[in-house]
Parts: structure tokens; sequence; C-alpha cells
């Protein structure tokens, strides 16, 4: 089944490689014994950045999955709306 | 129009009531001089009850309004969907 | 004990009497069937000013009560620290 | 100067590289047209991952640098509370 993010797949992946990058820079400065609030100000950033894939994945999925599940009037649909609503509470309590 | 959580009005305003009495509680522990690390945890208790409400909100939201402005194949699904996105992205960021 | 905050009461005090007549106002629109997005809007305000009320609380706590604390060299020193991280992740992760 | 964190450096780099993994495993998930929703599930446990980092960051941080800095009388012991207090808000928003 193709998933709802398969036109933002180059995108996504851009971000996640950046991610990669950003967490091993934390590495770094643990490495380096950088000041604790400069490492604190990096991992916010880390954590927006991560935020921000989680909201474009969201998006795809309602847009797409749910979109499409809904439209085609499939018994699943009420179970893809559930889905995505169980998603939504992991991310805002996360 | 009827919203999406007609069918839960009375759950939301009974959820909404004990909030106000969670907020009035914290004005009368402020006025009391309770210990602030007391207060806090009052106020991450009532953080997420408002973020119960806003799940709930956004679960009925979306099994309604968005569900069936795409059954119905109307021009406002997209822009329905859109919506829930934006919404979602606002109570992740708060 | 004078709570750290003391300073700030007045200043808290109006904060919660807003956050109280949003929560009312919240009741309002609820009853008023108005639009789930904008209900979603109006509860993810009042989560940031919720939000900024402990973030308050927190700053007077720390340059009050832990930072008296350390500074008498009192036994209790490191237990204000650690109390104080315990209400920060449950802020967190609320 | 020596952070707050030097007694936990080799406990926040096993995080760390975790996370890393975490993020590497995410590519690979999207690589492989898996599930948004196992997508998002996995986004939300990495950003869990990173907050308690940040949040053993900042306990060393108020426990070494912030008491140190307090004891010790100096006079950048409110400057140390207001950049711990300014981190805290950075992470709660984030």
């Amino acid at each position: 089944m193709t998933p709802g993010y398969t036109n933002d797949k180059a995108k996504i992946q851009a971000r996640l490689k950046r991610i990669e990058g950003q967490v091993r820079g934390l590495q770094r400065m643990v490495d380096e014994d950088t000041y604790c609030i400069d490492v604190l100000t990096q991992v916010s950033a880390t954590t927006r950045a991560l935020q921000a894939v989680a909201l474009g994945l969201l998006d795809d999925h309602l847009s797409h999955c749910v979109q499409d599940a809904v439209a085609s009037g499939g018994a699943d649909a009420a179970e893809k709306v559930k889905e995505a609503s169980d998603a939504i509470a992991r991310l805002v309590r996360s």
C-alpha cells in the first residue's frame, strides 16, 4: 500500500538526514564539554525539527490515507480516523 | 451548522466546569501562599485536563466535520483537512 | 514560609483571573455551537496562558526558594533542586 | 570550565547514540514505505527520548553549575538562574 507521504519522501528523508546530523552534533558538543545551556538549546532545536516531520506526516496521512478511505466509503474509514486521533494524542503528549 | 462535538456537549461542558474549578483552586492556593511546587503540580494537572478537552474536540471534528465533507465529495473537503492539520500543529506547539 | 512568588502575587492572580475568563468563554462557545476549529484555537491559547503562569512560578521558585536554600548552605539545598527538576519534568511532559 | 553533566557523560552519549539509531531507523521506515501511523509512533518515541536527555542535562545544570554559582555567592548566580529559566521555557515550548 502506498503511504500518504509518498510524494514527500525526498523532503522527509532530507529532514531526517539533517536531524541525524543534529544528533551527532549533540554528541560532539557533549564530547567537547560544551556548556549545558548551549547543549540544551540544540536539543530544543532538534525536538522542534522532529515535530515538524511528525506534523508533515500527519498532514499527508489525513489528506491521503484517511481522505481516500472515507471517500471510498469503505468499512475502514472510521478506523482510519480513530488511528489518526490516537497518533495525534501521542504527539501532543510527547 | 451542527458542530462535530454535538453529541459530546454535556461531557465537554462538565470537563470545562471542572477546569474552571481547578483555575479558581489555583487562585486560592496563591492567595494562601501555598508552596510553589504544589501550585506548579496543580498547573500541570489543569494543563493536562485542557489537553484532554482539545483531543476530544479534535476527534469529534475529524470523525464528523472532516469525514462528512470528504464523504459528500464537496469542494471544501481538502480545506477541512488543511484546517484540521493547522489546528493539530497549534495544539502540538502549545 | 513565604513562597518565592510573593512579589508577583498580583500579576499571577491577574493572569489566573484572565484564564478563568477564557475557560468560561470556552463554555459559552460550546454552548453556542461554535465551529470546532475556533474552539480548539481558544483551547490552545488558554493552554499557552497556563504555561506562562507555570514558567513564572518556576522562575520565582528557582531565584528565591532554591537560591536561598543553596546560599544558606542548608541540608535541604539538594532536595530543593531535586524538587524543581521534578516539577520541570512534569511541566515538559504536560 | 567543567560542565554540570561531566559525571553523566557516558550515560548521555549512550542515549544520544540510541537516538541517532532511532533517527536512522525512521529513514529506513520511510524508505520501505512503512505505514504513516507506525512512522509517527516512532517519531513520538524519539521525541520522548530527546526530552529525557534534556531533562537530565537540566537537572545536572541546576545541581552543579547553578548550585555552585549560588553557593560561592558570585555575581553570576542570578544570571545562572535566569539562563536556566530561559532554557526551561524553550524546552516547555518545544
